[in-house]
């Protein structure tokens, strides 16, 4: 089988993957804008066997969710320093219940899945409807951010603040979550701040960046994204199910600090402020080994690998 | 429900939406680096609304492939000014029948699905097994390109040939296809010359532009691509369905001008090449309407909708 010969994958949330070839010399040779130079350099799957623990965090079990679904388990990481008020509001939502019995109830083709109430009737107890909004946060001095040397056509500065992918802007000070794959954030209507994590949706395709800045984001999904992305699609307008059966019921929604411990899905995730992580990327910037003939020589954000492992 | 106010998408392969506020000033409002000035210029649907025939051309009926599976049927469109070699060898292949009874045989999260022969063993009677790349072509006066202004990192220009995504390079004066969601390629061993497209692959993922220039490129899927983005990821190495139970049987894959007018998809695709899809992807690039709060200034190239649609 011809496939494109593959060095590791470490998860359902690796985009692209760790690829490697002399240039073999042949009509098109000349035409190679760049050759490859570094065959030997390390590739991903070398690096991260060589990393170690201190490369690694655990995710943090009170800002972790587990969303139960007749398929398994989709684990997602909040993110409250992005969005510290959105992410104590989904919290109540679930230590009150309020996702159990709902469902997904949209899946649109290359951009995301919904779930949420279709009745629009449960009744929300301790937790807020609906919120100011967090589309972007002051981060002078308070959030750690690993900057990507590379450009980006969305943001003056792209890079990963503890484990996410994100936007700032010097000049205003302002900090944000990018919307690429398996990014969670609160759906909402016209009004800025007429979300609040009652209907949460996951990004399923290409990165819709344009989203930037323009909802909130609360975290990511670090295990289970196949569960979500192979959902059938939606036939009706955006992607809804045009029928209650088609809906998929969540089973319930859990923060895995209030899950005993034998029922927990123990993950870790690579520290992404370390030599190793910065290794990484240049791995996938411009591949070894011998299958790539061309170096990319730049690597966009939402093609950046944070890789997510069983804990050790 | 909150759903993300959109306002039309006309097809699977449109990334992202058409959709829509006036600022709505709170607490943030100042944070807002770039507030919207354009509520109410065109959007999306109102400029495929507002479109003549002339902005539209039918899929060539002699480059287009029907990908017939349980589910229903994949729609691609060969890109003979990029693989002409490659094209000819599918098409060849088609017409002995080669695909018919073979399976896709693996779906990698966040990246391809793909399918060929799990034997290895059918026989190629008039095709060729494999040819040399087609990854970059000469593109001096004989591609129509439409440019897009933004800047991409992974290409010194980026733009439209004929409804497909690329890129180029003047130092050069070669283009590729670019590994947008939908693209179709033809798999390679580590040798540049070992694809041919017996074994092809189609992106369902955040674009995993690391490939270009890398593989042979040879088409886009047109309709269906929902198809093959939801079907359930493979548990193997690099995705690859462990038991042949799980692959997807190919009823056939024809050319659609040799099937019956009764059994054809007629589609029309948008002209990359006119004033029209240049005003879409200004309404992609600067949201109008009153949902998006900031607008982004900047559109990805695989962000660019290229609309498909029955044709009129």
């Amino acid at each position: 089988m011809q496939v494109f010969k593959v060095g590791h994958t470490m998860s359902g949330l690796v985009a692209g993957v760790a690829l490697s070839g002399i240039f073999s010399g042949n009509a098109l040779a000349a035409d190679a804008v760049q050759a490859k130079e570094a065959v030997n350099k390390p590739m991903m799957a070398d690096l991260i066997k060589a990393s170690k623990p201190g490369d690694w965090r655990p995710l943090d079990l009170q800002n972790t969710l587990y969303l139960d679904l007749p398929q398994g388990r989709v684990v997602i990481e909040l993110a409250p320093n992005f969005a510290p008020n959105h992410v104590n509001n989904i919290k109540a939502l679930v230590r009150e219940n309020y996702f159990d019995g709902l469902v997904i109830l949209r899946s649109q083709d290359n951009y995301v899945v919904q779930w949420g109430d279709p009745t629009e009737k449960k009744e929300i107890k301790t937790a807020k409807k609906a919120l100011a909004e967090e589309f972007t946060v002051n981060y002078a001095a308070s959030l750690p951010f690993t900057r990507l040397p590379d450009a980006d056509g969305y943001a003056s500065q792209v890079g990963h603040a503890n484990g996410m992918p994100a936007g700032r802007d010097p000049k205003t000070g302002r900090a944000w979550l990018a919307h690429c794959y398996g990014m969670v954030g609160a759906g909402r209507d016209t009004a800025s701040d007429s979300g609040g994590g009652t209907e949460l949706y996951v990004v399923t395709g290409h990165a819709p960046r344009q989203l930037d800045r323009n909802v909130t984001l609360v975290g990511r999904v670090m295990q289970g994204m196949e569960l979500l992305s192979s959902l059938p699609r939606g036939t009706g307008a955006l992607g809804f199910y045009e029928k209650p059966e088609q809906q998929v019921p969540i089973k319930s929604i859990r923060i895995a600090a209030d899950v005993p411990a034998a029922d927990r899905t123990n993950l870790e995730v690579i520290r992404t402020d370390t030599p190793t992580f910065t290794a990484i990327v240049e791995a996938q910037r411009n591949r070894g080994g011998d299958w790539y003939k061309y170096a990319a020589g730049y690597i966009e954000l939402c093609n950046v690998p944070i890789v997510v492992r069983a804990q050790k």
